[in-house]
C-alpha cells in the first residue's frame, strides 16, 4: 500500500510517500509545496490543491493520512489550517482515496515510541524508518508528512492481518442459508 | 458587476446571485447546497466545490463575497468552517473572480440599517431590497448570502465611483514627464 501523508498549512504544505509491504517501508517522494511568494489566500489555496491532485496523479497512492489537530493558537489560525486542510480532502475525494486522519500524539508514538516527541526526534526517526540517506535533505515539513503516511501504514497492519484473515475465511467454500 | 453571496457551511452552504446597477440591484438566483446525504467530510466538500463552479459557470458573477467571520462556538467548528469557507475561496480563484469578505456587522449595518440586526431583520430588508415575490420561499443560508452579495454592491458603489473619476481624468490628454 502508497500512503501519500499530507502536513497542511497555508504557506508550506508538506508531503510525503511512502510504500508499505509486510512491515517493510520504502521511501518514494517527500517535499514541500510552497505559496509565499503568493500574495492572497485563494490563489494559494488554489496552488495547494493543484499541486497536491499532480503528486496524487503522479505517485497514485492509495490513501491519504494527515494529522488532527484539536488546538489552534486563535480562531483565525483556525480557520487557516482548516482551509489548508480541505485541500488535501478535496484532493482525496476527487481522486478517491481513503482519508485517515491521527492526532498529533498519535502519529510521534508510532514512528518515536512516545506522544511527546520533539521535531527533532520525528524527524531522525522518520529519517531511520526510510533509511534515508545521510545526504538527503529532509525538510520539518516533509518529515511531519512522512510520519503521518508512516502512522497510517502502523495503524493499518492490524487491520490488513484482519482483512487477510477474513478473507481466507470467506475462500473457504461455505453454504449460506 | 453580478455578484455571487456565499454563506459557507459543511452541511449547508447558502448562496445568492444579485445584479447589481447604479443603484438598482436585482435578484438573479438563490439556493443552498446540502450536504447531509453524504456521510464524510470530505465528499461534503467536493459537493461544495462542484456546485460553486457549476453556479459560477451558470450565471457569471464577476465577483464572489462572503463573511469574514472572527469568532467560531469552538477550535473543531472553526476547522469544519475554515474548510467549507475554503471551497468558495478555492471556486473564485480557479474562476478568476474578485474576491471580498465583510465581517458580519457590515453585512447586517449594510442591508438592515444597523449592525445587530437579528436574521429575521436581515431576511425581511433583503426581500425588500430585491423586491422579492411574497411567494419566494427564501431560506435563512440563502437570505444571508444575499446579504452579502448586497453588502459587496453596496460597499463598491464608492469604489466604482471612484473609478469612474480617475478613468475620467485619465481619458484626459496628459503628458507624463
Amino acid at each position: 500500500m502508497r500512503v501519500l501523508g499530507v502536513d497542511p498549512g497555508s504557506v508550506i504544505c508538506g508531503y510525503g510517500l511512502v510504500e508499505g509491504r509486510l512491515g517493510h517501508h520504502s521511501f518514494i517522494a517527500a517535499g514541500a509545496i510552497r505559496t509565499a511568494s503568493l500574495e492572497r489566500g485563494p490563489a494559494r489555496l488554489r496552488r495547494i490543491h493543484e499541486e497536491l491532485l499532480r503528486i496524487i496523479d503522479e505517485y497514485a497512492p492509495g490513501a491519504l493520512a494527515l494529522e488532527r489537530h484539536f488546538i489552534a493558537a486563535n480562531v483565525q489560525s483556525a480557520f487557516r489550517l482548516g482551509e489548508a486542510r480541505a485541500m488535501a480532502l478535496l484532493a482525496a475525494a476527487e481522486r478517491d482515496l481513503d482519508l485517515c486522519e491521527y492526532p498529533p500524539n498519535q502519529v510521534k508514538l508510532a514512528v518515536a515510541g512516545h506522544g511527546h516527541a520533539d521535531k527533532e526526534q520525528v524527524k531522525y526517526m522518520v529519517r531511520r524508518a526510510l533509511a534515508l540517506d545521510s545526504e538527503y535533505q529532509l525538510t520539518n515539513d516533509a518529515a511531519d508528512a512522512l510520519a503521518v503516511a508512516l502512522c497510517h501504514l502502523g495503524s493499518s497492519r492490524p487491520a490488513m492481518l484482519i482483512d487477510g484473515v477474513v478473507r481466507n475465511r470467506v475462500a473457504t467454500p461455505r453454504v449460506t442459508r
